[in-house]
């Protein structure tokens, strides 16, 4: 396992790649891509992304102190890249890609449609750190796609909707999934009988 | 596309699922397993972590201020999801997992000698948030396999590593690469001749 020292960077991946929706009806709707986002709290449900100040959401990210996180799929991936690239200075990025703006319960920005999980921030601190800010945000409300809420259990499966997430400028689906949570200290249901008796547990 | 209003929540998906190293050689080292990471500025490069104050590596990060983050792999999945239930009170995970702690170039924390990928980070500012406590960090030095370099473009290749993330409680790897960045904004080489003469080229 021989390394190499490099200089410091930005190597942390794979990651989401969000579509953030912001702005409001006076000074137009904008869409941003963002991979540096995250959890930073589970109660309160805290999150953040980082913006350079010189992007166009940037400004009106500011000025309402609002946002919202809209999770991607396969389905918006080209989205996803073209709004990582082209600046809503320029363009209408709803109409461009034929997104739909639909209403959030609590803050101005609209939510994207067509995402499958939508969540609300409502800015708390702005902390700028160099080439971008930190926006620490706590979550507002969330809107989860009927279509991927399991009506036997009540949960979200955002895996079926085929998400992405971003890797070193690459993006990519996830694969087949390898184990749950706890996985790895489950008691199995049926263990071999000792003594070599016993069908050999197939292993997670 | 319906959508049912949630509570608040953290919904943020999917994320890496990194094993963190942290302590020294006097108090001992230490594996704990985070999905709440990720970048927070590009230049400087800054990251976080964000921890429980209950939880074991706490007290190791609060005081040394360094850790290291090492990048996971399908071949370090059961030891993702072990490190994320198993407490350093009570067992060495190092010792448990076969894992191998290997000397970082500037912090007092341990590279774990089995990731692809090792960021050395030293603690700027402990935010204490709810739950839990953003460790804001420094990224100091970065350790990259060799096997996993392009011999040809010096690129990190960790896809070939086989990474991967977690998303809603359930690991996953990734799968075919859907697109890089740029490439919905990317003309192609050889476009299609106008008036219908020519191949239509493969979309992306």
């Amino acid at each position: 396992m021989a390394k190499q020292l490099w200089k410091p960077g930005t190597m942390i991946y794979p990651l989401p790649a969000v579509l953030v929706s912001c702005g409001d009806v006076q000074r137009g709707y904008n869409i941003i891509t963002i991979a540096w986002v995250g959890t930073i709290c589970t109660e309160p449900p805290l999150c953040y992304i980082s913006v350079r100040p010189e992007r166009y959401s940037y400004g009106l990210i500011e000025a309402s102190g609002e946002y919202v996180i809209n999770l991607t799929t396969r389905a918006l991936a080209f989205a996803v890249d073209w709004c990582g690239v082209k600046s809503g200075r320029e363009v209408d990025k709803f109409k461009e890609l034929n997104l739909t703006p639909q209403k959030a319960s609590i803050v101005s920005a609209p939510l994207i449609a067509e995402s499958p999980l939508n969540i609300e921030c409502r800015v708390r601190e702005i902390m700028p750190l160099g080439s971008h800010a930190m926006f620490i945000s706590e979550v507002v409300a969330t809107h989860a796609e009927e279509r991927w809420i399991n009506p036997r259990t009540g949960a979200f499966e955002l895996s079926r909707a085929e998400p992405i997430c971003y890797s070193h400028g690459r993006y990519f689906p996830l694969g087949r999934m390898l184990g749950t949570f706890g996985y790895s200290v489950r008691k199995k249901k049926k263990p071999p009988l000792p003594g070599g008796g016993g069908r050999k547990s197939k292993r997670l």
